[in-house]
């Protein structure tokens, strides 16, 4: 991806809505661009309208080639609005750094985030939700999957799964130092970025039953994918 | 709070439409614990609609008592609306681990939430408007106001200060080890939680000037609050 140094940019799959108007559009339709920043994220936030109120709420997702799929309850109140195809918004966010410039004014963050519109559709065939289910697993914590029981019958019936094609969507990223004006690059004050990074920490085991298993590579060596 | 192991629970401040129907309410109207999680995560995403399409993007903040405090460019698209008093959510949430389960069904995120509904309103008090920002400023690096330079009269001018009261909000928390199946207790996997942190990596200076500053405490230290 082509970064400026201490800028925004923007990447955009098509459609003038999900342009944001006050920054300039390099490379639209990047649609690399914005798997990635889905893929390495780990939560999103779904927003959507209800009685004229929007709500917003963070969930876990997947992604297979071009479509999101989302679960839950099948009692879930979010999925039973977003099945009856409202329009929707999900965005994820990735926070890189904080960007500490000379001026107040010119503090910033450093992020990726993506901003997706659409309308969902829920998933009827068995072997999509199956498949989706398994993509939401893998993504959050790929090799689990292939280790654990997979859901039954009862299971699958109580679980609502939802698919978010990805036509219209925006990437926003920020990079790089803090970017002063001329004439404050003197204040005596340290300026520069502090990254920032999700990160594991020691895997705490389940006390139910005394277990034999060793903690997995996948969980020891946990990592998002960049 | 009040917790309790392996379970959801949720906190509120008023109102039916904040409550999630699908899980018990321990603890309504627990301004502490929101207060809280609010005060602990660094990036909100904004819940709002624009031409009957939600949009729901993320930005900074910070809060004031018994209010939440956004900022951005008075040329904003999302702040123009929202000037309006149109219909707003907030929601922010801190990602505390992953939940391994036996079963793929019983997997799950311990996580801290909250939702905030309301309206926003423009600060058109000068003095309000700098307290804001200095809030913002602090919520995200305690320490870093007294530094830096100021706000000056032609970036006040630029920058819109929007102010949401919390009298609607909730606060969802998942907490502890995963709550399999009594029959899945035996697979032999390991099961637990995979705690997750956001950290500061090394802090980078610009180098647009040589700098002799030393990189500040509340640099070098850097955490959010717990």
């Amino acid at each position: 991806m082509k970064q400026e140094k201490g800028g925004t940019m923007e990447k955009s799959l098509s459609t003038d809505r999900t342009r944001l108007r006050r920054l300039p559009d390099r490379g639209s339709h990047d649609r690399d661009a914005i798997h990635r920043i889905l893929d390495e994220a780990l939560v999103c936030h779904v927003g959507f309208e209800a009685e004229g109120q929007p709500y917003v709420i963070p969930t876990l997702y997947g992604r297979v080639g071009d479509h999101l799929y989302l679960h839950g309850s099948a009692a879930s109140r979010m999925l039973g609005r977003l099945e009856k195809g409202i329009p929707v918004c999900v965005t994820v966010t990735l926070l890189d750094g904080l960007v500490l410039a000379r001026s107040a004014f010119h503090h910033s963050v450093n992020y990726r985030s993506v901003v997706v519109l659409g309308r969902a559709e829920l998933v009827a065939s068995e072997g999509e939700k199956l498949l989706a289910l398994r993509a939401i697993s893998e993504h959050v914590v790929p090799g689990r999957w292939a280790e654990v029981r997979e859901p039954n019958e009862r299971e699958m019936r109580v679980t609502s799964v939802l698919r978010i094609p990805l036509l219209e969507a925006s990437a926003k990223v920020r990079v790089g130092p803090p970017k002063d004006d001329e004439e404050d690059l003197s204040i005596p004050v340290w300026a520069g970025v502090l990254p920032l990074e999700t990160l594991p920490g020691e895997p705490v085991p389940d006390e139910t039953v005394k277990q034999t298993a060793p903690v997995p590579g996948y969980v020891r060596g946990y990592r998002r994918p960049r």
